[in-house]
């Protein structure tokens, strides 16, 4: 009898074991099939692709604070009130107004070699050099030791050059990016210890090209400001072996940029409301200003176009969430991150629920993969979707994800994801007149819009 | 006595196992290092490159029997003349020699809308319309079923519009391509049954662009030739949208392609000498040849590119293989693949011992994997070198390898492989006038030439 029991009760097991597999796997096909018609409709549908050459071409110049900042904030709005959401709605945001002014002007001039000009942009937040410009003797340096050792009496009275260019051995050009962007966002606040008067910065970018790459740049709030601009890295070699002919020539900079006061500018929000857990949401965002010099095709125009594919895609198929799945884009990521602050900021004050946030702010090559932080528990979980993505060619699900616009909801405890493109030509485009929309392939940019909008699926479909 | 011995024999085992794995673990350590070194210096030299720019903008327009071909022989061979290379030789190739002419006119005429200009290139080997060109009505198809139903009652002394588009959610481009291929290679062929005067062929890219694709094409020797072009994306949609409108338009085009006597060409040959095993030949190519309406910059500049570029990179870092390492730049793939031909003709007339060959043609995007045909265990020994690669983002290592220009060097027996970037941008540019070097990404590039490099180093290496 104990022993036939046993029998029958390892043949329920057994059994219960077949079923729960078999239901996993229909489920898991179900899941397949649901993922297989995203991407089938992200490939043939060029809706966003042709949205976000609007983006780029008619709302070109939209840095934070901006006329066209804007109309970028008013486009999207109506783009999502036209398409059947929820809701729609924008946030005001207090952001910062720096502007370029005239078009900038460098010249290298050697009494020896004679004047040649050179590509120059100022960078993000510096002062201006005034009309006639700034004109000294100019000390290049590879990094802050080397400034150090020069120390004030070989600096003062000059521009220092800093020509530190990024590492093309590191794999991971975003890393190579990072090693490097200090010479961008603190040289002059370095160089001014030294008396220096103002400085020229290797353009941060992989390719040998004519772009200067601007960016973001700080000032040491105790120290004076002196003007900084970026040089496109042919230009960088260029001055870099006129100065080993001509130590003694002279660099010439005109910049116009000034910060004027703050101004309101607006998040935009689209939401797709949850069936069954409508307070908690889920956030996929990118963020909608840019800099000017370029169209913010990959920066971030494309992350902004993604983000509402989502919901498209989600519309098209009759994907009905769970929980409520928001496109937000966010507004000044590149100068003050004031969007995202304020995103976050709402949400506590509000009391929302947070559930879930990805950040599509890495260009739209192909995608690679997805990166998560957050409690370790969902992580994990999360990182295992990885199968559902192979057949799709994305194999890279890691650690460590986010984003600077999602970045301040980390105290809602819960998972932050980043968008993992392939980023060996990232830095061709990134912060420079190469970023325009003829640099995005419809592909690769819908290959990542079915990739995100399948990701959001299987954590809201799985309760990850 | 006996048990002490069983327990020193054990010993000796153990040890030997763990002596043979730290053998193994340093070698696997010492051979990641030389890939390390490969790919290091190939993302820091710019030689490869910047000699690639030169092929595509001082011999564009080097398609088969051209003098612009020859140029480009002569360039090549001369590279690697300068270069540190043992042997550098050519082999004469007769090669066909069909010529465009004057650039291409078409246009929509219809009575009730006026006219239009619209893009189209003809077809490699088709004839020439003659000066006054080709006019007639025009029948759109999707398929040969189509043709086919139609007939030729409907079809007779009509122009037959072949209107298939690549499969857009087909995530293997070169499959897409591969089904859709037909119609560009045998439409003319089949509508000629039906009494057509001409073909015209939607080009076979995945972008919507204004770039005629063209491409070769071949007739039925039993049937009279007709003249045959492809026309842009944008122009076969706007085509099929005026044929709704007026389906009694008339299309019209002038070609003045015709075929010359055939003329002779060559491949060009680069050989590092093999330490070991001299006579043992790997073999690593693409080809010279190119569509004359691009500067053949992915197709197959960059394969030529980087072939020359592993024995750089071999020479440069000191590695001495083993066996003899042949860069090849197959003249004539596009039209004939009589270069391709005459290599394997050629070995197997001088009884050359060939082991191993490898073709690059499918662009220099980013590096995905390899792909392998040939002897069973072979093929998995190789596909097991995955590991090496992983760290550089390169994952797919498959069955099923080879290319058009290697293809007759099988009655060898010996494994063919293709070295296989991602293809989502490739049919953008793919026999078109979009196909110039600025779509080449010096990153990408270089990172495909470091992975052939290592591929073939530790094949030598290792000898599999």
């Amino acid at each position: 009898m104990y022993f036939q029991t046993k029998i029958r009760l390892m043949k329920h097991v057994f059994f219960s074991a077949i079923l729960m597999i078999s239901i996993l796997t229909v489920h898991s096909q179900e899941e397949a099939a649901v993922i297989k018609s995203l991407f089938d409709e992200a490939l043939t549908d060029r809706t966003s692709y042709e949205n976000l050459r609007i983006l780029c071409k008619a709302h070109k110049g939209r840095i934070t604070g901006s006329p066209e900042a804007e109309a970028a904030v008013q486009f999207t709005f109506e783009l999502m009130k036209n398409m059947d959401i929820d809701t729609v709605f924008k946030q005001a945001v207090k952001v910062p107004r720096w502007v370029r002014g005239e078009p900038e002007l460098a010249k290298i001039i050697s009494a020896e070699y004679g004047e040649f000009d050179v590509s120059v942009t100022a960078l993000g937040t510096s002062i201006g050099t005034g009309p006639s410009g700034l004109s000294a003797n100019i000390v290049e340096v590879q990094n802050f030791a080397e400034l150090e050792e020069l120390g004030k009496e070989f600096i003062s009275g000059k521009i220092v050059f800093f020509n530190h260019p990024m590492d093309p051995t590191m794999l991971n050009t975003f890393s190579a990016y990072g090693k490097a962007a200090a010479y961008r966002t603190k040289g002059a606040a370095r160089a001014v210890v030294y008396g220096a008067t103002g400085v020229v910065v290797r353009s941060l970018t992989t390719a040998l090209d004519d772009f200067p790459h601007t960016g973001v740049m700080r000032y040491d709030l105790e120290q004076p400001k002196i003007p900084a601009v970026a040089i496109s890295t042919q230009d960088a070699d260029l001055l870099s072996n006129r100065l080993k002919a001509d130590p003694a020539l002279k660099f010439w900079f005109r910049t116009n940029c000034q910060t004027l006061p703050d101004v309101e500018s607006h998040n935009v929000i689209g939401e797709l409301r949850g069936t069954e857990f409508p307070d908690e949401i889920i956030t996929v965002g990118g963020h909608l200003d840019a800099w000017e010099t370029g169209e913010g095709a990959h920066d971030d125009g494309a992350g902004c176009m993604q983000s509402i594919e989502v919901l498209r895609l989600f519309n098209k198929l009759g994907i009905r969430p769970k929980r409520t799945i928001r496109a937000v884009m966010f507004m000044d990521e590149e100068v003050a991150q004031s969007g995202g602050k304020e995103y976050a900021h709402l949400a506590e004050l509000k009391k929302e629920q947070h559930y879930f946030a990805l950040e599509a702010d890495r260009g739209a090559l192909m995608p690679r993969g997805f990166g998560v932080s957050g409690p370790e528990e969902r992580v994990i979980k999360i990182l295992a979707l990885k199968k559902y993505f192979e057949p799709y060619r994305i194999y890279e699900f890691k650690k460590g994800g986010g984003g600077v616009d999602i970045g301040p909801l980390r105290t809602f405890d819960i998972p932050l994801a980043s968008y993992i493109p392939d980023e060996q030509r990232y830095f061709d485009f990134h912060h420079s007149g190469f970023d325009t929309f003829e640099q995005v392939n419809f592909r690769e940019f819908q290959l990542g819009s079915a990739a995100i909008a399948s990701f959001i699926y299987l954590i809201d479909r799985y309760d990850l």
